[in-house]
């Protein structure tokens, strides 16, 4: 079967996004990350940033957050948390956008909410601390937190949101078609991998 | 850095033993899996068998076998319990047939023994239920168990021999370098992949 959708999970500063946009390029077809977001703040009527920092994130369990949300957007929201109802428009979003064609998706529960198609490749890519913690640092700069509390926390809370909407064990093998180690097999090669099996699938 | 030794872990069932028997041929390096069996076996006194059966199984803790490994190879086994001896003796193979040059080693927990080698490839192999199942029952025959059971309980062991003697979580994706479904992927692209990485990797 064709492979046509490449979904891709990521640890925090595995530079699992760059191995995402480096093979997309590479195929050419269309990248989604940023633009998931400019499209699921679209559909929603959220503002990009907001969609930006809670749609990968623990679901939201406050009862300021939720009654804000069904005055803000009275009558579409339909009863839902926040949360719940951006997962329902992430979910759409991506399923149209898998519909279109060919892409690469990074992030957003994307191996979940695409498992029923065939013609996707599920990868995750992982790397040892000391790796992320150098890349976080030189990309972003230093915080006042430690690099690996920053990195604990972000994968964390994408962790609990990944668990809490599909029931399954982010970063567990079983979920993916591959799992790579960015750290010791180097970005390169790491795309380089990936395309093989696209283009090994035709 | 170079990759000389290739250590596939595996469910059982996902033709991970397949796939390193055929990754070695192609590399035409030697392959250790029975091998290793039979160097255990040597080097601790034990029958063939009983390794295979028990080295990679759930640490023994029966009073019995201790008792009789006791007496079995008195003066050698230095206080310690059949299981915990077996794995001693299994961690000097593992490293000196690393020593000895490029090889592809099949289970055996070799991933944690040789994990300080930079010179390492550590793979594990996974598959859906239905693919394992279909498998073992092709190669090996119905049994009295349900196809399920049997992987089930063979899986269990291999998990919590690792998990006692390494002290991490077996098929945990931080563990290796690459994880590979072998239902999905197939087994010849399995083989290609990890190939590739080891001729890039020169």
């Amino acid at each position: 079967m064709e492979k046509k959708i490449i979904t891709i999970s990521r640890e925090f500063g595995s530079a699992g996004r760059t191995i995402g946009h480096m093979l997309a390029e590479k195929l050419g077809i269309p990248f989604y990350d940023k633009e998931l977001v400019d499209h699921i703040a679209l559909e929603s009527g959220f503002a990009p940033n907001y969609v930006e920092e809670h749609g990968e994130h623990a679901p939201g369990k406050s009862i300021f957050a939720y009654s804000f949300a069904q005055q803000s957007v009275p009558g579409i929201m339909n009863g839902l948390s926040t949360a719940d109802f951006l997962w329902n428009v992430q979910c759409n979003v991506i399923l149209q956008l898998a519909e279109k064609g060919p892409c690469v998706i990074v992030g957003r529960n994307a191996d979940y909410i695409l498992k029923d198609r065939e013609d996707c490749l599920h990868a995750f890519i992982h790397a040892d601390m000391d790796f992320r913690a150098h890349r976080i640092v030189t990309l972003y700069g230093e915080s006042e937190k430690s690099p690996e509390a920053r990195l604990n926390e972000k994968d964390k809370r994408r962790s609990v949101n990944y668990h809490h909407y599909t029931g399954q064990e982010w970063g567990a093998t079983e979920n993916y078609d591959i799992c790579l180690n960015s750290g010791s097999l180097g970005i390169e090669n790491c795309v380089e991998l990936l395309y093989s099996i696209v283009k090994n699938s035709k």
